[in-house]
């Protein structure tokens, strides 16, 4: 799985609500708010069994209602298909 | 539920493997490895399921088998007993 060029990233990301690329290019970044921690949690819970099937984790932090998440693909130092998958699931996921 | 004193904290970290006053002296910290992103996202479900018992909830941070653990008392602008309780509880669920 390669990385993606920028132009490809942004292209992408304009379907993806929310998500940008970061300052330095190397990872897409959202901060997903919900109603409560069950609320987030199950979001947690549906994107952590996507991951483990995709075999491609993110990077999140997660304290009450918000999950801030970061995506990218160390082999191959950058954003990658993969990341842009994964983030689509999300915004299903969450509804938002 | 009010703040603990810093000697009681203290003594209770004793009995908790691996957990430890942050610097400023207003959380316990934790960090887990485990084998796996599916055995360090089981333990951070079952810490989830009795945190939300609790309602009292963890800040943390999850990179593949890596979880980073903060416990606070926001109301009590320090550690409580219920940051006690739930870092007993990782521990048991966690086996470390």
């Amino acid at each position: 799985m390669s990385k993606l060029e920028k132009s490809t990233i942004e292209k992408a990301l304009t379907a993806l609500s929310g998500w940008a690329l970061a300052d330095d290019g190397l990872s897409i970044k959202r901060v997903y708010k919900f109603g409560d921690f069950n609320a987030a949690f199950g979001f947690m819970t549906r994107v952590a069994l996507m991951a483990d099937k995709m075999d491609h984790h993110p990077e999140w932090f997660n304290v009450y209602n918000k999950v801030e998440m970061t995506l990218t693909t160390h082999d191959a130092g950058g954003v990658t298909q993969k990341d842009i998958d994964l983030a689509t699931f999300c915004q299903t996921a969450s509804g938002q």
